[in-house]
C-alpha cells in the first residue's frame, strides 16, 4: 500500500473516531466493495469489549418486521440511546429495495441524528454477506452506537448465520394460518431469545403464541425461557414490553457469562476471520495476475480444479506467494 | 492417511464406480460431515466433461415444488432416464422434513431403481451449504445420472447461490396476491430460464403469467428468453410442456457455449473450491492442535482475531504448516 493511500486511510480513520458520520458511511463502502484495505480497519476498529446491545430482528416476509423496528427505534430514542440499523432483508422498505411502492416508513428516523439506517445488498455477494455484515457490526460497535439492529427475513441459511452475530434474537411472525410451523421448519425457534406475534389484533394470535410457548417448553432449559409477546406495531402496542425483554435478556447475557461458550464463540470467529482474509487474498492473486499460470490451465478447462487446488496446498511457497498480501487504495 | 484408510477409500471408490447405490450413498455422508478424504474424492471423481443435465427448482414455499418434482421424475422415466433429486429445502417432504404432517408425495419413486432421492440438512452447515451441494452434484455426475434436479426454497442468499450448479433454472410461483412480485423481489427472476406459475387452476394466474413476461420482456435479451409456463401438477397438466422447454434450453446451451464465460465459471469454482478446502484444512488443524497457540491466544480473549490472521498470513512457513495435510480415516 502507497504512502499516499495510508495516509488517506488514517485520516478516513480519524473522522470515524471523531466521530464523522460520513466517514462511518465511506468505511461500511469499503466492506461493501471488499476493498484490500478492510483488513487493517478491522484489526484497527475490532473491540471484544465493544458496549453495543446488537439485536437481531427476523422473521418470514409481511411480519411486519420494519414497522416494529421503526417504533423500537422510538422507544429506544426517547431514552436518548444513539442506535443504528442494518437491513439486510431485500423486501425491506429500509433497503430501499421495495420493487413495488412498499411505503418506505423510517422518514422520521432519516432527519435525527441519532439514528443510522444502512441497507446491506444481497445481490451477487455469493458467500459474503454474513462476513460483510459481521464487519459492519463491527464498524456501528467502534461508532459507539448504543443499540444496532440487524434486520434479514430470516428465509435462508445466510439470514440465520447472519443472526449469530446478535447478542438478542427477535424473532416475528404473525398471527396467520400456520405461521408458527413455518417458523419452526425455518429453524427460526433454535435461534430465539424472544418471539414476537405481531399484528395480534388478528384472529389467531392467542393460538400462534400457545404453540410457540409449548415449542420453548419443550426445549432444553438453558436458564433463558424465551417469551412470547404480542404487538401490534401499526398501532404501537406492545412495543413497551419488547423493550423491556431486551433488556432482561441482555442483563441475563452479563449475568450469565459462560466461558466455555464464549471461547468457542472467540475460535469460530477466528476461523471465519482468517477463511475469510485468505479467500479475499486469493480473489486478488488471481485477478492480479500471480498464480497466474495455474489459473490459466484451470479456466481454459485443461486442468481439474481439484489437482490444482490440491497442488497449489501442498507448496507452502506456492501458496505463501499467492497470499502475500498486495495493496490497494481507498 | 494410513494405507488402511486409502485402501478402504478405494475400496469404496470401486463399488462407486460399479453403480453400488450404497457406495454412493456412503461418499454423500462422507461430503456431509466434511470428511478429510473429500477432496480427494472429487479430485477423482470431477469429470468436466459430464452429461447430467443439472435441473435447478426453485421458489417460495408452498409453490408446489415438491409436486412437480413428482410429475417431471415421472415423465423423465417413462423415457428411460435415471434420475436423481436432491432437495436442499427444509421444508421439502423429501428432506423429511415434515413438522406437523407435510404428506410425502414421492412414495413411489422410492422403490424405482432409477431414480436416487437425497434430502441436504441445511443446520448448522454455516457456510458449507452451497459447497456440500456442488460436490454431491459432482458425486451424482460421476455415478451417471442422467437428470440432476436440485430443489432449494428459493427464499434466501445461500439458495440463490446453489442455483448457480444448475444448466437450467426452474422457478415455480403461484397466483397467491402479489406472488410474482415476491420472485422479483427476492432476485429469482434474475437467475429463472424457466418460469412455472403452478396451481394455475386458481384466480389469477393470467395476471401472474403476464406479469413475469412483462419482466422477461424488460430485460436484456441474451439470447434465451425464459418462457412462463402454466402448470396444475397436482392434476398432472402442463408438466410435459414442461420437459419440452427443459430440452429446449439444453439444447441451446448445447448451441450456444460462451467460451468467455465458461472461463468465467471454471475461473470462479477454482476459487470456491480452493477457498473451501483452505477453510477445511484450517478448522481442522485448529482442532488438531497445530497452530494452538494462536487459536488460544484469540480463544482466551487476549489476541485480536485480525491480528492473528494477519499474522499467520503474513508468516508463509506458519501458514504452510497450518495447511500441511492431514490425514483422517473414512
Amino acid at each position: 500500500m502507497s504512502d499516499a493511500s495510508t495516509n488517506r486511510l488514517e485520516q478516513l480513520l480519524g473522522r470515524f473516531a471523531a466521530g464523522d458520520r460520513l466517514a462511518l458511511a465511506r468505511l461500511i463502502t469499503l466492506v461493501e466493495n471488499r476493498h484490500p484495505s478492510v483488513a487493517r480497519v478491522m484489526e484497527r476498529l475490532y473491540n471484544p469489549a465493544a458496549q453495543a446491545h446488537v439485536v437481531g430482528v427476523t422473521g418470514p416476509p409481511g411480519a411486519g418486521k420494519s414497522t416494529l423496528i421503526d417504533r423500537l427505534v422510538n422507544r429506544l430514542r426517547a431514552r436518548k440511546q444513539q442506535v443504528a440499523v442494518l437491513a439486510i432483508d431485500p423486501s425491506s422498505p429500509f433497503s430501499g429495495g421495495a420493487v413495488l411502492g412498499d411505503r418506505v416508513r423510517m422518514g422520521d428516523h432519516y432527519a435525527d441524528p441519532g439514528v443510522y439506517i444502512r441497507s446491506l445488498s444481497t445481490r451477487g455477494s455469493h458467500g459474503g454477506l454474513s462476513r460483510a455484515a459481521r464487519q459492519i457490526v463491527i464498524l456501528l460497535e467502534a461508532f459507539k452506537f448504543d443499540v444496532i439492529i440487524v434486520e434479514t427475513a430470516g428465509v435462508g441459511q445466510t439470514e440465520l448465520d447472519i443472526m449469530d452475530l446478535a447478542h438478542t434474537t427477535v424473532v416475528v411472525t404473525v398471527p396467520e394460518g400456520g405461521d408458527g410451523i413455518q417458523i419452526m421448519k425455518a429453524g427460526l425457534n433454535e435461534i430465539a431469545d424472544i418471539f414476537v406475534v405481531n399484528k395480534a389484533d388478528r384472529d389467531g394470535a392467542d393460538r400462534v403464541k400457545a404453540e410457540l410457548e409449548l415449542n420453548v417448553h419443550l426445549r432444553a432449559d438453558n436458564g433463558w425461557r424465551p417469551p412470547v409477546l404480542l404487538t401490534q406495531a401499526a398501532n404501537d402496542r406492545g412495543v413497551e414490553a419488547l423493550v423491556a425483554q431486551l433488556d432482561k435478556h441482555r442483563e441475563y447475557l452479563r449475568e450469565h457469562t459462560d466461558p466455555q461458550a464464549q471461547r468457542q464463540h472467540r475460535a469460530h470467529e477466528f476461523i471465519e476471520i482468517l477463511t475469510g482474509q485468505i479467500e479475499e487474498r486469493t480473489r486478488n492473486a488471481m485477478s492480479n495476475g500471480r498464480a497466474h499460470e495455474i489459473m490459466e490451465s484451470v479456466s481454459a478447462g485443461k486442468l481439474n480444479p481439484y489437482a490444482a487446488a490440491r497442488m497449489l496446498l501442498d507448496d507452502p511457497s506456492a501458496l505463501g506467494a499467492l497470499l502475500s498480501k498486495s495493496g490497494g487504495d481507498c
